[in-house]
């Protein structure tokens, strides 16, 4: 049978009947050209709260004005994250070898198992979870962090609280919109109603004030921290992990730029005893590899994370990554392997040594001014401060002045407001450049 | 502060009160064995509504039961439908010679878009979309059609009613519970309360009675259908689009196997008129190119699809990809646009070719039992029925008896049962001993 419907929104059906062929035509949607009749299909309201654009591409299109108006500056691009430097020959040696191996009867392969290659998942808990007990089986492979925050948060659903640090990544927020768990956002405040905003500055060592957070289901946590640069310390991390194991929360720690670690602060949550019980680890090859455009990361979910029901949280995910992922690339996965030996491991160590050498003279150009820069030690970020001003009006004074793009820390969340996030992902001869031109911003 | 909670699960707080560090203790979760201490983080009441295993795994891991129990048999796998054949080499150069660059300054590529490099989204529109206004930016390149699903049902939310075919590629039905749109599942009907089944079998050329369909907003159409093999003729994807445009329906259509079509059903539901206001289209690499290890895929949504409030799908979808997904590997794609090229394409066509011959040795070895073998023309799945058998029993059967795996029909959906799915992908040599044994399968 044929339905019609009659739609509470601003799109009419022209004739209201019983019988087929019902059309709807369509009024105008804000300042939307009519491209088509509508269709009866309600637009998602978790859609419908997320607020304009993801930040990067909004940056990315804020860049292309500037170069349409200024057609001859020579642009420095320190906004968005991303690497610049070639990956290491014995990296995509690895990897081409794998590629022409699919042309052969006895190299090629379908599909591999969706949690990834075993060999990777081993490597991967002997690399970078060396006596800490994770099992190549608690390492899930897959297409990058930002593609697995919105798994874990598509396995978490919509009935659950989460909180995050203010400043944070925007994945986890817009994530977190999108299946329904945020609220309605307050456009005084900036921030959603069911999102718990743990503030994290100069004035609190970084790290949230726990005694005066609200218990939620979830904690966001990003160490090193994008956008701030800080790296939690042991104790800071300890806190952290009793903090959840009072509440009975679960941590989903996103540690990114763990490579980027320069002192003793931890590389992964589970360096801290009973981690395992409260906490999903995230991390990539992207920052550290370069592997950016190839497109590799992985999760850590241990065995021992369980629901309030007892059930593990590892099914559950294992389930998610089977139904709605189909596992990276192959050819990623051989680079990823590549990155991992001894030899890859070496060259990589080079690359984000150059980085944060990159870093350390954008510290210096920002200390020169006067300004407070934090980061830039244990991470390739550069958290400037301006106090008193707003941070889209600084991002639009330095891309006037000196033609670099940085990030305006407000697109992090209110807490940013006031900063600006600088890239360290640089060739050193432009971050020199950009460098000279940032001295003479107040000139 | 630090919140106690006293959850209603079957974890038990081992004390409450207002104090930090209250600990949980869990119960057994049915036969699990207690592994930790529970979390006070409800399971996704979504996640729990999944029926077993997702249903390609379930079939890996019989498999393994088999090899285990016939240690000496040799096992020829036709059940998950895993491309067998070589890349032909003009693809993979292209993809090592992309590899190769990102070990140079110059060629070192980091970020690309998230929708897709545009010459790969012009050329998908210009290769399978020629004469049919499928613009480059109506197409979204992703890591494969199932990744796709999972994005369009997190772009679609819960708040929408969806029909699949029965039987259906299991990944619309679970994903669509995952997202919590499905309503309870009904043991003795193996259905969703919320979820309209469309059966398709001989009995109505595969093509559901529409008069007898109820609306909803969501239509999941596969053709040529996976399991089926069967391709929709021209005229009844017509209906099938007159048929959304009557309820103010959105299809969303899956063309993976378009490669394989040999008659002149359309490729592409955009063949028909009118489809753009009404229709997304799903497709891949995998099965087209070998590409199921590389992951390759996309989506169509075109400008003209609106929500019943005017508000375009498009734009709603490229925010699920820049907030969710960060775009495909750049070595896939490189891959891809090597296959979109004259010689790439060609190539690929031999190994189509290869792919049906299989199929029709298949279509005629079941034949020859007096069996109704369905598919296999215009898709490299057979779908052969066993009037009266429990489809699992007939895996069994074949499985026991022949050491060949296939896949029960049941898996595919209520409207599967009595059937049994073998795949057409495998070398020639591994196809004729199949068929050899599967003429004997009653003797």
């Amino acid at each position: 049978m044929y339905y019609s419907l009659l739609s509470s929104s601003i799109c009419i059906p022209l004739a209201v009947s019983l019988q087929p062929k019902t059309t709807w035509t369509s009024t105008k949607f804000n300042n939307e050209k009519k491209v088509g009749s509508c269709t009866g299909v309600p637009r998602n309201f978790n859609m419908e709260k997320l607020q304009s654009g993801y930040l990067f591409p909004e940056i990315g299109m804020r860049e292309s004005e500037h170069t349409q108006k200024y057609p001859h500056a020579r642009l420095i691009r320190l906004g968005i994250g991303d690497t610049t430097e070639p990956i290491p020959d014995i990296i995509t040696s690895a990897m081409a070898e794998h590629v022409y191996a699919l042309s052969t009867v006895k190299g090629y392969r379908g599909y591999g198992a969706e949690q990834g290659n075993m060999e990777l998942r081993m490597a991967i808990a002997e690399t970078f979870y060396r006596d800490l007990g994770v099992k190549g089986n608690e390492v899930f492979v897959s297409d990058g962090a930002q593609c697995d925050i919105s798994r874990l948060q598509l396995l978490l659903g919509s009935n659950v609280s989460m909180a995050v640090q203010d400043p944070s990544f925007p994945a986890y927020i817009d994530c977190g919109v999108i299946v329904g768990r945020a609220g309605n956002y307050q456009e005084k405040t900036g921030t959603y109603d069911n999102i718990v905003y743990m503030k994290c500055g100069p004035e609190n060592n970084f790290f949230p004030d726990l005694s005066t957070t609200s218990r939620t289901d979830i904690i966001f946590f990003c160490s090193p921290n994008n956008p701030t640069g800080y790296a939690a310390s042991r104790q800071q991390l300890q806190q952290l992990v009793d903090f959840a194991k009072a509440n009975g929360s679960m941590i989903i720690y996103d540690s990114a730029y763990a490579a980027y670690v320069t002192d003793d602060s931890p590389r992964s949550i589970f360096e801290i005893p009973g981690a395992k019980e409260v906490a999903i680890e995230i991390s990539s090859f992207s920052k550290f590899a370069g592997f950016t455009g190839v497109r590799l990361g992985w999760t850590v979910v241990p065995e021992e994370l369980l629901y309030s029901n007892g059930f593990p949280v590892m099914k559950d995910y294992n389930r998610i990554v089977c139904t709605c992922f189909n596992g990276a690339s192959s050819v990623a996965q051989a680079g990823g392997l590549a990155c991992l030996s001894k030899e890859g491991y070496r060259a990589l160590t080079t690359v984000v040594d150059y980085y944060m050498g990159n870093a350390e003279i954008l510290v210096d150009a920002f200390s020169s001014l006067g300004l407070k820069a934090y980061g830039g030690k244990n991470a390739p970020y550069v958290w400037v401060h301006f106090p008193g001003k707003s941070s889209w009006d600084v991002f639009n004074e330095i891309l006037e002045k000196t033609h670099i793009v940085t990030i305006p820390g407000i697109g992090f969340g209110p807490g940013g407001e006031g900063y600006v996030r600088v890239s360290g992902f640089g060739h050193r001869e432009r971050i020199l450049e950009a460098s000279m031109r940032l001295k003479n911003l107040y000139k």
